[in-house]
């Protein structure tokens, strides 16, 4: 598929360094606020947002067809609402206004102005409001890594893992933005299996390396979406932190699933990148073996090259890169994701989120998650600082990043950077 | 706590029968639509809905303090805003107005024209906009017949379950309302451990007879709710079908909990009731032991006497009662389920819906589950029309009902009702 935004050789009117997650060819979506405007949904170029509602105000996306007003809403669902079409619009429109070619925006000084403002200079906001959240459990590394620890290591995936993207619902309403930060949760744990449950703060606090989906409105209740139809469904991706109490979960999770352990918060990056921005970084999954069912089938390239990190910043201390992963890992594809999660009629509709799982390498470097990177705690992670870590400490900053590269083209994602306060 | 729209002796101007669910002291709240009004907020009296779009158009609902608009909208989201004090003012304004004593409505025959119509004439919708849904564990005799099934009768409980009122967070988008037929799912399922997992329609559908209480705006994130303050943050009560295809959920299900087997439908009914019109009714739960963590600790009567029954009606037959049991039977209460909830800081949404599990007794008769009530199978249930059910098959409609009485008041739901139609 040839996406016009997308075109390696589009240069812009503003000067992008090429280590910029938001080159032209991202034109991602968020929504920012200050005192001044209220809330605006923006896009990014460089370490600048646009405005769109001003650009609206302006009449220069008059053909694009979305309401005035969906601009100045505090969430995207509105915007989302136009769907793929709408957006891939919005987006080439977009493309252009900011070409180095079009003077409608380069050469006003006074709309520019109103349009674009420093990233710094603004307040990004949870860019989507989320309906119904789900989690899936799609790397083979991360699963067989806790099959291993928990389980057994010569029979560590489950009888099911590789016959269903195993997934399961998780809570929307905690589901945060980066920059807020989270109180450690307390909670109810069994550390001795001989004595009764004790009642604290959590102890094996855990980040998730993820990304996550967001959808537009699907099918109605009873219809299927299929792997084929599934892009179409798909508006983009954002970088997820499924932040997680492994000893809360330990305790709790047999046999309904993770449930506190996990519904504290999440945390998303304030960016969509749109599954249009990101078509120029397909590359081939892995080789599912045995067949999956005829209704997982899927056709094409459909994982993502998507270069992944998580750092740990200690209070007072300098960030410190922890893990390095890649999303092109994922043994299951989003399409198969959504396919199976509508294949018995279940409703998908505008502004659902649905989780990667923990996104995992086979290097031990590029494990997902504290518990896999420390081995239960039993490997302890140098910090620069002389410090160690098997879980994540109070005062302790998760940054997430992630960002595509291919033919001279960066396309990120900035980063979900939350820091941990001591339990209530 | 007196309520005084609950006075036992009160009486409305609006002939009620004793088997009525819908009396004086009931007040429940719903959303109606006809062709002529669109969407109306109401509540229901006798086989009547009262119109409270038109009663506050009139002026009748001045003092409640919720705006008229709200009353207009498609779901009782925007009326719950007002909280538990706003909702009580509006209960006890609609109780004086149907008193035999209240002249206001009585007396003036073209106002009543426009606020009172028959149940039979409108069509009841989805009372309310659910953000998320988290679904509950806590009978004790339907937890200990599902362990005695598949795990060990001697040990049937798991180790967590008196410690925790174990929850899973579920599907919102699929709620629907009762009347809204639903498809047999299709999906994955492995019938032969031996050979791999097939796909096609579920064979063990089935249905869990629950309540489902709604919440009002709760703490911020971060902010626990303790046992004693939840009754202030429930709305009321929902009789709920927790739709499950047992098949399904048996080969997905570990180890992160139901997906498929329950995200394809939940039906609730259509009259939400409040938590005060049900205080009268408050009974004593089962003894916890070994006793709870201190903030599972609660004061006072928690449960509620309320009758419950299941019925199945075939296509082209009469309906079947299959199950009667009662709310009073659940080890854990609602507070509790609240308080468990919120105890990590996850928080709680104005909308939100809690179920309670499936509620079975001691009795055979009383189990809330094809499940339990067929033991798996092997105990088909025989119907009048001469055939049997060991699950539930396409053309029946499954019908759950409930109501309390105490002091010669009756306080029901009505019933949520959907028919099963063939895979697609």
């Amino acid at each position: 598929m040839s996406i016009p935004a997308n075109d390696p050789k589009k240069r812009s009117w503003i000067d992008v360094d090429k280590n910029s997650d938001f080159p032209i060819q991202n034109i991602p979506f968020g929504v920012y606020s200050t005192e001044a405007t209220g809330v605006r949904v923006c896009t990014a170029i460089s370490d600048f947002v646009v405005d769109l509602f001003e650009l609206a105000k302006a009449g220069l996306l008059a053909n694009v067809g979305i309401e005035e007003s969906a601009y100045a809403q505090p969430v995207l669902n509105s915007v989302m609402k136009s769907g793929k079409a709408g957006i891939r619009k919005l987006r080439s429109r977009l493309s252009e206004l900011l070409d180095e070619n079009n003077s409608d925006l380069r050469d006003d000084a006074a709309l520019r102005e109103l349009v674009i403002k420093k990233q710094t200079d603004v307040e990004m906001l949870l860019p989507v409001q989320v309906g119904d959240y789900t989690d899936f459990y799609s790397s083979i590394e991360h699963a067989t890594n806790v099959g291993t620890m928990f389980r057994d290591p010569n029979n560590a995936l489950l009888p099911n893992w590789k016959h269903i993207p195993v997934g399961y619902h998780g809570r929307s309403s905690s589901i945060i933005p980066s920059g807020v930060p989270i109180h450690r949760p307390v909670g109810q744990t069994r550390p001795d299996d001989s004595a009764p449950p004790v009642f604290g703060p959590c102890k094996l606090l855990d980040f998730e390396l993820e990304t996550a989906f967001v959808t537009f409105e699907g099918k109605p209740l009873g219809d299927r979406i299929s792997t084929s139809e599934a892009d179409d469904y798909i508006f983009g991706l954002m970088l997820f932190n499924d932040w997680s109490a492994r000893d809360i979960q330990k305790w709790e999770y047999v046999p309904l699933g993770p449930f506190l352990a996990k519904n504290f918060a999440s945390s998303v990056s304030p960016w969509i990148v749109t599954l249009d921005a990101l078509e120029p970084f397909r590359v081939e999954g892995p080789k599912q073996d045995p067949p999956v069912l005829p209704y997982l089938e899927c056709e094409g390239n459909k994982n993502i090259d998507l270069n992944l990190s998580v750092l740990i910043k200690p209070e007072n201390s300098d960030e410190h890169t922890v893990c390095e992963s890649n999303f092109k890992y994922m043994y299951w594809s989003m399409n198969q994701q959504l396919a199976h999660h509508t294949v018995n009629g279940c409703n998908v509709k505008c502004g659902d989120m649905m989780g990667s799982g923990t996104i995992s390498g086979k290097e031990p470097s590029s494990y997902g998650s504290m518990l896999e990177l420390s081995w239960k705690g039993t490997k302890p992670i140098q910090m620069p600082d002389g410090s160690e870590r098997k879980f994540l400490q109070d005062g302790d900053t998760v940054i997430m990043r992630g960002h595509c590269q291919k033919d001279g083209v960066r396309v990120g994602f900035g980063e979900v950077s939350n820091k941990i306060l001591p339990a209530k």
